[in-house]
């Protein structure tokens, strides 16, 4: 990848359009039947969509890493990944669908047991039930507005888990985690990790007390363990360093708030894989970028659920035509990183890459699947290199140079 | 890309000799026959070659990078075209063929009209003929010889454009352009964008006011704008970063400039491609690395003239048993960027790229062209690992580490 004050010395605004389709965890690996979800899917559209484009893979990271959605999504929005690292606390803050500004710190919290003696006896409370951390939440909330200057606000997640925002000027995320990390250790607090993180550390720390003092009664979950301190990390967005005005369809938390950071407009859209392409289609005269996300061919396949990746495949092929009707001057098809069935997981393979535009070599790819795309005419890049080339086709890119 | 401190550490001399072929912009994108210019051409011989070669795609600078012809040469050349960046007045200079020294600032000028009350009406003085400005150029440069200590060589190019190089100590290229963009405001001068450019805008304010005087008689030749100052960049030698002995074989001044700034020796040679081949014989002994430049194919593309890039396509694969007879050690072609005729213009397109020697895994390509070569061995890589690759196999590169 070159600099983004490269990309941006040579960015300029037209009327192009480009929609960037992304199958979150689409990449697979054969499965019982030899085959990968999109070996197996039954997808003509996608297929003839290959035929008319030029093919490729796309690295998230670079070769051999397994990324989180974070950084697999900042790579596709053109973001150096290793440059731009969000802080685990912020993911989860957006993964509950938190709105964070940047004067935010951020952390991942845990309900958890202190016994009489001040020792932590479990660290998830038990795992009490999403509904009980809800009312403690609420109650937690209720007590705790403020800390100084700072606000404090939270929010629930699953079974043990919720989120702190601490709110506030100067506040540092350069703290360790307030989190013994075993049972049977001494509630810890959190440590400055620089000079200019004393008073966060104590902001921090005095939170723990109130909450721990509030949760009193609510045992097993009568304290909290927080971790992943992290701050809002003040991207510059897409349309200071692209001068594109882009706009986000996704259905996840997470997805809308990644889309947010990187200053795009988040478009209100359905549950469904349908809403989301109505959503495209009504919006399509607004913007000149779409990100459009299709979240559960990566749930499917965190699940192992090989069958339902491929089901999710072939409903998503149903709305290329659909897309196409709307005449993007790019479309690009592809997943932020592989989610293979066999694994459950998150993989490092690189995703399988559709580029269809006016100013395209034609490749003799005519099947969308990862051992096709090996075959095609782009080659094997880094996915941070495919929102210039997306520029590129949309003429949006000056040269580089006499 | 290695760091060229590495490449630097590995390389010896030997008498194994090298030649880089570089068709200028000779990729290209499908035309009305649904055909690039290198699938339509009869090319046996380059087939042949092909056939018996390793083949992939270089990217010039980076993916949906387009370059200007400085950078994607200084690519091909070895150099990293992002740290070497060389200016729009440096690279002008070259094309109308003036010799640089280190000591060198250029910049372009254009011919304009002043009026009466001192506005600028017109920034191409009516776009003069390249005979007058050749005229109005030998009149300033009689008058203009040195301001205080400075040299000052002024050097017509077409139409109301030229060319100023001010050769003195201490001439910084961080001032502003002397040009207001648009016609209705006054004259404007050069500002230093630095304390240190500070005698530097006092020389050229200079200048222009001088040549104000000068042209007075000269409507609408009247004043003169300046913009694009740049310094000679003193890039290091090819010999000391490559201990390569080189020669360059081009037509065009620019060509032949950038060539001379890495320290090739440029050979005399015609107007005629036959006579570039020609001009390799005769030499073929006292070099070690050829560049070889094709002009037409970049200048056909720019035209839009399909049938002519063909055509100079044809020609060159007629000279390639030729330089074969030679026995180089190693022979690549390949071009410096694209210049697909249905864009007229440079593009981002990666270049099909040939490489002959006798330590390569030979492929199954045997046809020289953009998709036959995306297929081939060497995959798709960064044109500046072109020069790396062509030193391995002509066994100058020793290894790296024990």
């Amino acid at each position: 990848m070159v600099n983004e004050e490269i990309i941006k010395s040579l960015a300029i605004q037209n009327e192009s359009k480009i929609v960037l389709l992304v199958a979150d965890g689409i990449g697979d690996l054969p499965y019982k039947n030899n085959k990968t979800a999109l070996q197996t899917a039954l997808i003509p559209n996608l297929d003839r969509l290959a035929s008319k484009s030029s093919c490729g893979l796309t690295d998230p990271i670079s070769c051999g890493i397994t990324p989180g959605s974070g950084p697999a999504h900042l790579s596709l929005f053109g973001y150096d990944p290793i440059k731009y690292q969000i802080g685990r606390g912020v993911l989860e803050a957006l993964g509950v669908g938190m709105e964070l500004t940047p004067y935010d710190l951020a952390c991942r919290g845990n309900f958890a047991t202190l016994s009489e003696k001040g020792i932590i006896v479990n660290r998830r409370a038990g795992r009490i039930s999403t509904a009980i951390n809800e009312k403690i939440c609420e109650i937690m909330q209720d007590k705790i507005k403020q800390i100084g200057e700072v606000k404090v606000i939270i929010a629930p997640g699953k079974e043990h888990r919720f989120v702190v925002v601490f709110r506030g000027k100067n506040l540092e995320e350069d703290l360790s985690d307030a989190d013994p990390q075993i049972v049977g250790e001494k509630m810890k607090f959190a440590q400055p990790l620089k000079a200019s993180a004393k008073k966060t550390a104590e902001v921090v720390n005095e939170f723990i007390k109130i909450a721990t003092e509030v949760l009193k009664e609510h045992y097993p979950a009568n304290t909290v363990l927080l971790r992943g301190f992290a701050k809002h990390p003040d991207l510059p967005t897409m349309n200071e360093l692209f001068k594109l005005t882009p706009a986000a369809i996704a259905t996840y938390p997470m997805y809308k708030g990644l889309a947010k950071l990187v200053g795009m407009e988040i478009l209100k859209t359905g549950e469904s894989i349908k809403e989301e392409f109505e959503t495209l289609r009504e919006n399509f005269e607004k913007y000149d970028f779409f990100y459009l996300h299709i979240k559960k061919t990566d749930s499917y396949g965190e699940d192992g659920n090989f069958e339902g990746k491929v089901k999710i495949i072939e409903e998503v092929d149903k709305f290329i035509p659909e897309v196409l009707k709307l005449k993007p001057d790019v479309l690009v098809v592809t997943g932020d990183h592989s989610t293979p069935a066999i694994m459950k997981g998150h993989s490092w393979h690189p995703n399988p890459f559709i580029l269809f535009s006016p100013y395209i070599r034609i490749d003799d790819v005519d099947r969308f699947n990862e051992r096709a795309c090996a075959q095609g005419e782009l080659g094997r890049f880094a996915a941070v290199d495919a929102l210039p080339l997306m520029m590129a086709n949309a003429l949006k890119l000056n040269k580089f140079g006499a």
